[in-house]
């Protein structure tokens, strides 16, 4: 087998067999294959696509260039949650606590942020003395006890998929639906689970732009699951505006403690509740989804769910105080008010523009070099569908290093558009894929 | 300017300016571009094509990577011939006496063989004694004493087209119309020629096969050349049978001979003719076609054109003997007739399985760095069109090394196609692009 005739093969529209793909990430893992030929595979495949029997031999062969968690000696049905990425997105660490409560083994290994969405790990880093960096045995024992814990990805998950991701970032590959599911989805069944729920963002501050595309990665990736004997469900979100109010590291844990405090924002809690809902329904036979979502929801007002996230945070090295004294995380220094120029209905806020923003106050990084500053970020004060006055408050920004800070505000000012009608309501939930 | 940002913007099908295209091709040359970006550029390439306007940027860029001759201290017109590359094709050797005795300078930097095709460079070399490594002084030496040189391609002619050449070939973006093109325009116009005459082979022993893609290739470089300032035309020819009845190095240069003193094969005299009339054409303003093609018969009869070809042996330290004595030549150590198993007329002779058997003889190379035998290859006895009668010959194959004699004995024999009914005539002139 020669790698150049399977990049011909694949450039010109034919399927590759589960000997060949195994041929190409085996010979990828151990860098027998130069980047060059890689690359160019990549870019056929970014033509070519692949088929779900193709894109299920990928993520499986990437999945088999690492380790994975063997959690068949943990006692329960152990499920997963993962999301493609948004911004304001600080679900997991809700749902997360939820569905511990509720009894079920929930393994999270989480990532950081890029570009101008965030990410679970560096939410969790902004509690001081949280640790992300567990060896197996600690993760196994936290989720032996408290059923839930977090940790980073390591370099031993999915080796191929690293190298492959860093080349397809490099030569322009990234937007292939058959290339991201395998990526996310080889990554993900490291963790061991027997069920997952995709939160699949769509819209403005998401990587998928439109519903239909949206919808073709979340088919995707539920065919690989299940074709991997996981039971699997995906929930399109809207991603056209922030989720919750809170944009930014040590200000999101703020509204995660709110929360699980049944205190948060409607739209975050509602979604939580749903995807927390989806995964005690496949983590618990026969449990219907309606008797899952009270479930879910006396959870968070019974206090449980809260008292499992300080648990967690406790059995990790974090300081649990910081949930209850928010002036213990970290703090910016100085803060700048957005006012609205003019009276109206909120009819869009553009969440890309809101998570660029942050990321030039340094919430974010553009490179995974970059350090972040965990106090910064954006609160909004108005989210779509709401009034607001000439003068009134849009949102404020967190901030500490001012360098950046006019460029923000203008962005963050101009991503809110105003109208004199409100804008037609738009579901959270826009679709189920099962 | 950001490499990954032109690989995406080619993939998305957009133009590419002649400043973008420079910078890929500059930074090529210097090393700055990793291999990994380049071999996905080619690929978005191979797929999304280039226009004109980037086609000819991208000869410009690459040409202008390396060195060009400068011939204009030279008198009189410059013209040359390419070949797109066949089996049996040796008009090189006998349209460039000719032009060059009709007074105009043939500037001609010749190529190696690679798989099923021949090349000129290796014919030459078998003739014993004869130099194609001259200096850029001697070459010009030769010309403007004979005016007739062939040299060998050197690094410094289109070093990026070199790197690109070897990277389309380790990821299977060679066959791509603007890819091909440029890489031919880029080198070809390194000679410094004001007239050009491309030949582009089509059919079974061409890498063109069909009439369509190789009128597209060759419209495609005639663009080129026109906005590169020089007169240009170009000739689709048939190559689904050798050219002449000789097919290996030290036997085409005994069928050179031959035709050169206008005893030579019907459809190799006929073809050169219209190349040679074409080339004296376009280097002499007011001449006719048809008082051209008048003169390069007139050329061959008369001997001009033989004693041209020897001065230029000579002048190149080669053995003029050769040319009559071909015993003085390499010559293979056995021989194998192949008869034909039926009576008929002979309807296809597959040309790319005779120049592969003349590869597994010794013929040619299969990679660049494989040596070659100057002596074996193959006779054809008939060509398309002819009868013959059960057991008389077809061809004959000329052997040193028996290692794969058998295999090479099946495949001639195969190509042959034999009928009760004679085939269509087919012109050896399929069309002129001008």
């Amino acid at each position: 087998m020669r790698t150049v005739d399977l990049i011909r093969k694949k450039r010109d529209g034919e399927e590759l067999s589960v000997e060949e793909i195994d041929f190409l990430i085996q010979n990828c893992t151990k860098g027998v294959i130069p980047d060059y030929q890689l690359s160019a595979f990549l870019m056929a495949v970014f033509y070519s696509g692949m088929n779900d029997n193709e894109a299920t031999a990928l993520t499986l062969a990437m999945l088999n260039s690492g380790e994975r968690l063997d959690l068949s000696a943990l006692p329960g049905a152990k499920v997963s949650k993962h999301s493609t990425g948004g911004v304001g997105d600080k679900t997991s660490l809700i749902v997360g606590p939820v569905v511990a409560a509720a009894g079920a083994v929930v393994p999270q290994i989480t990532g950081r942020g890029l570009g101008f969405t965030g990410g679970t790990l560096d939410k969790l880093e902004s509690i001081p003395g949280f640790r992300t960096r567990l060896s197996v045995e600690e993760f196994t024992a936290v989720l032996r006890q408290h059923n839930l814990c977090f940790i980073g990805q390591t370099d031993q998950i999915a080796p191929a998929d690293k190298k492959m991701y860093a080349l397809r970032d490099a030569t322009a590959s990234i937007e292939s639906l058959p290339l991201i599911a395998s990526s996310i989805m080889s990554k993900k069944l490291a963790e061991g689970f027997d069920a997952l729920v995709l939160d699949v963002k769509v819209g403005s501050g998401a990587f998928m732009k439109k519903q239909t595309d949206a919808r073709k990665l979340a088919q995707l990736m539920v065919v690989i699951g299940r074709r991997m004997g996981k039971r699997v469900q995906a929930l399109l979100t809207d991603m056209d505006q922030p989720l919750g109010y809170a944009v930014g590291n040590a200000l999101e844990i703020m509204e995660v403690s709110q929360t699980l405090q049944n205190s948060g924002p409607g739209d975050l809690t509602q979604l939580c509740v749903e995807l927390s809902a989806r995964m005690i329904m496949l983590a618990t036979p026969g449990q219907t989804l309606e008797a899952a979502r009270e479930q879910a929801l006396s959870l968070l007002a019974s206090g449980a769910a809260f008292r499992k996230f300080q648990e967690v945070i406790a059995a990790q090295g974090g300081n649990t105080d910081v949930l209850s004294q928010f002036e213990l995380l970290p703090n910016a220094s100085s803060a700048r008010e957005i006012l609205s120029p003019r009276a109206g209905f909120i009819t869009r806020i553009n969440a890309e523009d809101i998570g660029q923003a942050a990321v030039m106050l340094g919430a974010g990084r553009d490179t995974m070099e970059r350090a972040i500053d965990p106090a910064v970020g954006v609160i909004l004060e108005r989210k779509v569908g709401e009034r607001v006055t000439e003068g009134g408050r849009l949102c404020t920004l967190y901030v500490t290093d001012e360098t950046q800070l006019e460029d923000a505000a203008q962005l963050v000012e101009d991503a809110f558009h105003i109208s004199a009608a409100p804008p037609e309501a738009r579901e959270l939930v826009l679709e189920v894929v099962q």
